[in-house]
């Protein structure tokens, strides 16, 4: 995964974790793609002040993911929810009964919604 | 759901954010029922300074959840995990062709393993 993208996802999942100005600074850097300049300029801060916030935050949220694993959980849930949704709909076209097609629907629209 | 108890599922959540000091002093007290006394014994340390450590952690731990929810999404997922292997049941009950038993048993094995 590219580090930009894995990064913005670490910032979903434990952005709760930093400080609100820590992950003011995250999501302005990652998500809305501002420069370290730019980001200064909002904060009333430095170049380096800005560098040091997101080199620390990016090795604490690294060190979240290592401690709790969010992140893989999520994409092994993701893998087992497409198996899931592949059988399920092979299943269905295997169906003829019209009350068995019904349950499946709906088995299917809960595995959607995970 | 019973104090104790949840602090004990807390723990298993967020126990790696924790030092390895702090996790083992909670394991000891929630997990194993040591009392402040035995602990400070095996931590050559006293009553009190123990009791801080519990006291410093159990809000740790709550505030942990409070900010990433794990256990309020565990049960949400375990309560969908029962829902969908329900319906399952109902559907491999209904179904007589020997193929589409062996998908659903197939289907039911994986949500079984969520």
């Amino acid at each position: 995964m590219e580090e930009r993208v894995e990064i913005s996802i670490l910032i979903d999942m434990y952005g709760t974790l930093l400080t609100e100005k820590q992950r003011d600074i995250m999501n302005l850097y990652y998500n809305e793609d501002l420069s370290l300049a730019e980001i200064s300029e909002i904060n009333n801060t430095s170049r380096q002040a800005i560098h040091d916030v997101i080199k620390r935050c990016h090795k604490l949220l690294l060190e979240y993911e290592e401690k709790l694993g969010l992140m893989a959980k999520s994409t092994a849930d993701e893998n087992i929810k497409q198996k899931l949704l592949e059988k399920l709909t092979k299943l269905k076209d295997m169906e003829t009964k019209k009350d068995s097609k019904i349950i499946i629907e709906d088995i299917i629209d809960i595995v959607d919604n995970i």
